[in-house]
This record gives C-alpha cells, sequence and structure tokens, in this order.
C-alpha cells in the first residue's frame, strides 16, 4: 500500500483512446491497493490552440486573462479522466482551480506556488476517490487564476507529492526516460535507469524537455523520487532521486542542448559601476531571466555586453534593453537567435578534473567555434552556432563514451 | 449613463472576428458614457464539443465533472472578450467559476441561481473596469462548479442586471428579435417590437429556442426589460417587457412548435391513487420535467398515461419508467418521438373565446390529427405528427392573420 502520485503529460491524454488507457493505468495501482492522485496537463495541442486564440487579439495579451484562458486545458483533461475513471467504477472526482487550494503568486503566466493545502487530497484518499488534480494551475490571494508556465504539471505534481509526503511521484508522458543526449540527435542515445537531482536539474534547465526545472528543484528539496517513464509502454523509465552508492560515478552522464536562446548584444555601455546592473534589473522586473553573461572588448570608456535569454522572451527583452539603451546613452541592441547552448552534466565532474579541456577539444575537432562558455559544479555548457549543434552533440556523445 | 448588462450569445463570439466585433460594440456602448457587464456564452460548436468528449468516454457522464468539462467554453470566451477589450484600450477583466459569486444549488447540468453577490460587478463599474463574465455558470455551497443547463447564459446575464437592478439586459444572438413564427417555416413571420414577458415565457417555454425559460422568469420577477437583438445589424430588435397601454391587445402574438418532444406511453397502469404520482415523482427525483399528461382509456381496472418529455430527457425517464411499470405491475412502456408541439400564444387570448376552436378547425381543415391538447391563460398547444408541424405553422399563421 503505497502513497502515488501520478502525473500525465499532453500525449498520454492527448484523445480519448489515451484517457482511456490512462484510466486504464490507474485502474491498475488501485488494485493493487495503492492510493492514488492523479495531476494531468492539458490535452496535447490544446495549450498552443488556447495561446494562439489569445495571440490573434492582441500582441501582447494580458496576462491575467492568458491564464484564465489557457487553464481551461488542464480542467477539460481533468474532469474528462475522472468520467473515464467513474465509467470503469473507480471513485474519482476532478479538483481545479481553487477547488485545489494551490496557492500562488501573482505573476501571471510564470507563477511560483506557495503553499498547498493537503486536506483536498487527503480527504479524497480518506473517502477512497482519486482525486484528478488539473495540473499547472493555482489562485493568487486575490483569486485570480494563474498558470506555473510551461511544463508546469509537473511542478503540480511534485508539489502535490510533496505536500502529501507521498512515496513517489510518477511521471507519465511520451519519452521511456531520461537519455544520454536526444535520442532524434544522436542515435547511440541510451536511457539511463538512475540519475541523481542535481543531474537531472541541469538537463532541464538545458533545454532537455523532459521535466520542468522547478519540479526537479521541488522534488530533490523534500526527497520526492521522481519516476519519469512512458505513457505508453510498461517498461520502466529513469528514477530521478538522491545520489547514494547506487549511483556510479559517471564523469559525464548525459549531453543536452537548447535551440531556444536568444544572444542578446548591447553595444557601447558607458563603462562604469551599475550599468550593468540596470540592465538585469529592467529584465528582472518582467521576469525574464537571464543565461550566459559576457562583457566583452572594454574600449576606453565603453564596453560591450552580451547574455541570452530564451525566445519566449524576445519580445519583452527587445523592449528593455532598448529602453535601457536610449536611457543611458548606449549604443545598438543586436539580437541573434541562430545560436545553440550544447551541455555536458555529470555528477562525476567534481572529482574529475580535464573534462571541460576535453569538452572545447572535442569541439575544436570539429572546427565549432564557441562563442560563449558557463560552467557549474557538475556542468559545461557552450553557445555555439545553431546549425553546428546536431554535429556537437554527436561528437560529444562519442567523445565522453555514452554510446 | 445607463447601467446596461450585455449578453452575447455563441455565434456573436464564434471566432476571433466576431469577437473584435463584439469589442467594438461594447466601445461604442462605454463611449457614451454607459456602464456596462458582458456576460458571454462560448464560441459556437464548443459546449457541443465538449459534451461529446465526455459522452464518447461514458453513456451517462457524471453530472459534476461534465458540469467542470462544459464551464470551460465560456471561461474561453471571457477570457478572450477581455483580451480584446484591453486591445482597444478598454479597461476589463473576466470573472469566472467561484470569482462571479453566482451561487447555485447543486443539481449538476440544471443548477437554478440562488443567490448573486454584486459587489465583484459594483467594484468593476467602479474602477471603470467593464466585468466579463462567463455565462451558464456558477458554484454550489461545497464548491463544485455548477452549469445552468442549455441558454444557461440567458439566465445569467438577467439575473446579473437584476442583481445590479440595471437600466437593461441586451442579449446579443443570430437572430433580429422575436417573430410571429419560425421565419424558416413560414416566410410570412414578421418581426414583433414588443412582446409581453407573459407571451415570451409561453414562446420560451414552447421550444422558441430564442430565450432560456428562466431568463423570462427571472426578468419578469425584477422588472428588467430585455432587449433581443442581433449582434450582427445594428437595428433595433424585440423588447420583452411588462404589459401596458402600448401593447394593443392582439389575440394570437406568435405561432410556436418544438419537434424535440418525447410521447411516452405507460400501458395498463393499476387504476388506483398513487400510481399517476408514483410515475411522476419517480420523474421529478431525476429532475426531468413533463409537459402534456393524459389519462386515457381505462379499462376496468387498468388505465393508460401518456405524457411528453424533451428528448435530452429520453435515456433516464426509460429507465424511471420502465423501473416503476415493473415495481406497479403494469403494461409496456412506449416511447416515440415522431411528433411535435404546435402552439399558439397570445396575451389577447384571455379576453377572447373561441380562439382555441378556431386552431382546432384551421388543423382539421389540413386534415392534421391532434394527440393531445394542453392550454394556458394565454396558449393552446396541440401534439401532432412531426412531419405534419411546418403544414400546421403555415396554416395558423394565416389563419390568425400574423402575415
Amino acid at each position: 500500500m503505497a502513497l502515488i502520485v501520478q502525473k500525465y503529460g499532453g500525449t498520454s491524454v492527448g484523445s480519448i483512446e489515451r484517457i482511456r488507457a490512462v484510466a486504464d493505468r490507474v485502474s491498475v495501482a488501485r488494485a493493487k491497493g495503492d492510493d492514488v492522485v492523479v495531476v494531468v496537463s492539458a490535452m496535447s495541442g490544446e495549450t498552443n490552440r488556447l495561446l494562439q486564440l489569445g495571440k490573434d487579439l492582441a500582441q501582447r495579451p494580458d496576462g491575467r486573462e492568458m491564464d484564465s484562458l489557457v487553464a481551461t486545458g488542464e480542467q477539460v483533461s481533468a474532469a474528462l479522466l475522472s468520467i473515464a475513471l467513474l465509467e470503469r467504477g473507480i471513485k474519482a472526482h476532478s479538483l481545479v482551480g481553487a477547488q485545489t487550494r494551490i496557492k500562488t503568486d501573482g505573476v501571471f503566466t510564470k507563477a511560483r506556488i506557495q503553499s498547498i493545502d493537503p486536506s483536498p487530497f487527503r480527504a479524497a484518499i480518506a473517502a477512497g476517490s482519486v482525486a484528478v488534480v488539473a495540473g499547472f494551475q493555482g489562485t493568487d490571494a486575490a483569486g485570480n487564476i494563474t498558470t506555473l508556465g510551461r511544463g508546469g504539471s509537473d511542478t503540480t505534481g511534485v508539489a502535490v507529492a510533496a505536500a502529501l509526503k507521498a512515496d513517489v511521484c510518477e511521471i507519465y508522458t511520451d519519452v521511456e526516460g531520461i537519455f544520454t543526449t536526444d535520442p532524434n540527435m544522436c542515435k547511440q542515445a541510451r536511457k539511463l535507469p538512475r540519475i541523481t537531482f542535481e543531474e537531472m536539474l541541469e538537463l532541464a534547465s538545458l533545454g532537455a524537455k523532459v521535466l520542468q526545472l522547478r519540479s526537479v528543484e521541488i522534488a530533490m528539496k523534500y526527497g520526492i523520487p521522481i519516476h519519469l517513464r512512458s505513457s505508453f509502454k510498461d517498461t520502466p523509465g529513469t528514477i530521478v532521486g538522491a545520489e547514494d552508492d547506487s549511483f556510479e560515478s559517471v564523469v559525464v552522464t548525459g549531453i543536452a542542448c537548447d535551440k531556444n536562446e536568444v544572444k542578446v548584444t548591447m553595444r557601447d555601455l558607458p563603462n562604469k559601476p551599475g550599468i550593468v546592473a540596470r540592465v538585469f534589473s529592467g529584465l528582472a522586473d518582467v521576469n525574464i531571466s537571464v543565461d550566459m553573461i559576457i562583457q566583452t572588448e572594454s574600449r576606453g570608456d565603453r564596453a560591450d555586453l552580451t547574455f541570452t535569454v530564451t525566445q519566449t522572451d524576445l519580445a519583452h527583452t527587445r523592449d528593455v534593453t532598448e529602453r535601457v539603451s536610449r536611457d543611458i546613452g548606449a549604443g545598438a541592441v543586436e539580437l541573434q537567435d541562430n545560436v545553440a547552448k550544447v551541455s555536458i552534466v555529470g555528477a562525476g565532474m567534481r572529482s574529475h578534473a580535464g573534462v571541460a579541456a576535453k569538452m572545447f577539444r572535442l569541439l575544436a575537432d570539429q572546427n565549432i567555434n564557441i562563442q560563449c562558455i558557463t560552467t557549474s559544479e557538475i556542468r559545461v555548457s557552450c553557445l555555439i552556432d545553431k546549425t553546428l549543434v546536431e554535429q556537437a552533440v554527436r561528437s560529444l556523445h562519442q567523445g565522453f563514451g555514452l554510446g
């Protein structure tokens, strides 16, 4: 008798047939005697359809209204899965919007969960009912509907699991697990049976679109293992958990890449204190996360500043940087999206020297120019020409012996 | 400076272009200085799409989940119209689900409004913002999402107008107003400039699908005039209001027909007290409204009972009547949907004799057999063969001089 939170992604609930298959899977867990809480995403394509309706009406549609708009996608899935479960004789009910008592801050389209009152879920379990939770959303203190950003249903799943101290959060998706790299780019990619939270965090933040970053942060903080697996097959997937003796100390666990980067270059900034802070606080004010940063070519009293943001923040980034540039009398702002970030990740890097140098050499052997570099304890990332990214991934995968 | 509640139906918000047109119309009212609260239906086709998803999963999907499912249709419209208004520089915000504080009973799929707290709407007006309300829905005491039944957005519109003591509730739809009969059946049909609440009630309950019955009841109770008009044209529609001197005392105002009737015949019921009550309380328990009733052909200790229900209640009606029939040892239950109800309505009928007789004669002249008859003070209805309904409507329209 375990307490399991199961989260099903968009393709897993993408059709009536798929929803039936999910109901079957929930039945199996219930038949084993497990208590189950389910979190669902919108049916695949639905979120994009709704976003497009909003964008058809306004270039930058209001955040509050967009959240209320797209939150309906998960509400539909939750109701449909509840209907499918009830049809199988399994007691179930959906929890949507304010019913979930998932409280967030008021940052529309990118809200963060502040608290989860577990009582609606506990009440469901006590009543022998499967609570089917609309993922990706919550309400702020004023009762407005908020959404957690792309992939936010993963965060809902893990946060609910943490609030309930569940034994595991199973995340069902259209991939079989975490691979050493994107199998579409590199045929030698292998599924990993286990991976540490830290490695997964680096991979999630680097564009391995398998799990949302914050869901892994929450899982790590509360020690909830994630079992990432396919909703189309019954084979085990990848366990994301705490580092322990059962993990081999692999130097490089995986290769990630991210083609959604935009390189922003601000020319001729006055080279004096406070200027860079002004740029980044302007971006932070509108909730834009900046990734790689380099300040280059100080020429007398002027310097250039280069950094990367994600493509979804392109329009707002242009506004902010051009306004700041005018205000401080700087030069042109250039935005380039012909770049991509390729990264190596591995917990074993901490205890092995020369890993970064090997990466640079492998890229140089392919005549790939490195535009920016950033590193963490267990990761090295390089910004390169977007057209060369697959070549880079393949050579790193082979060079680090992941095949 | 008037306070206007505008309600837009499904075809009026059926596409991005139509939503823009609605935003333009709201702008015009705002530019005149009017305070406006808007109530919207789901985009046309959306409610049916959602209902179908539910029905694909279960023959009789759970009511609570169906309500949560279909309520998303109006939530989408409300968010989109708010986005369109904001894009025109008009302050606006959507109110959905619990935000509206429209409280209903707990009868899923057919809930009735119990109370409306006007404060969210008053707050919007005070802030100079157009509240865009998701119609058709509310929440019950336990916080469950409920819906008000087909056409429920009309009820939301009028109920909000009543709660705000608005000057008028404008209901925008795809027809130009109330006609003497269905123009699709009878080319001579004319638009009525005015009609009384009582006449409209009879027409609404008789299947003139223009306004939901309860919306007219509420408008009459609170004395809120309804201006029913086209969202595609700028011409005035039909004012539905209290009877006054400006109304001519027309004997017959309009001809209605309803092809969604099912005739139920229960054979060989024991002819003793309490049997009929048992049938109808069984139907009332599952919220099925019965329309025409006749008890016929008492043969010794047995009698037949005939009544009509709407087609949407067909499955539940079959269950209840077959169960009751078994329990009390009655005969077969027959359900026939090859019937239709044709009705004449007019406030002037109260003071004119012989109107019903004239109706029966007009139908007899066409060789149309009458299966059941019901009457009210201002209405006479006959159940006839469905294939003859257009012929009946045309002959009554001409016979009562409505052309």
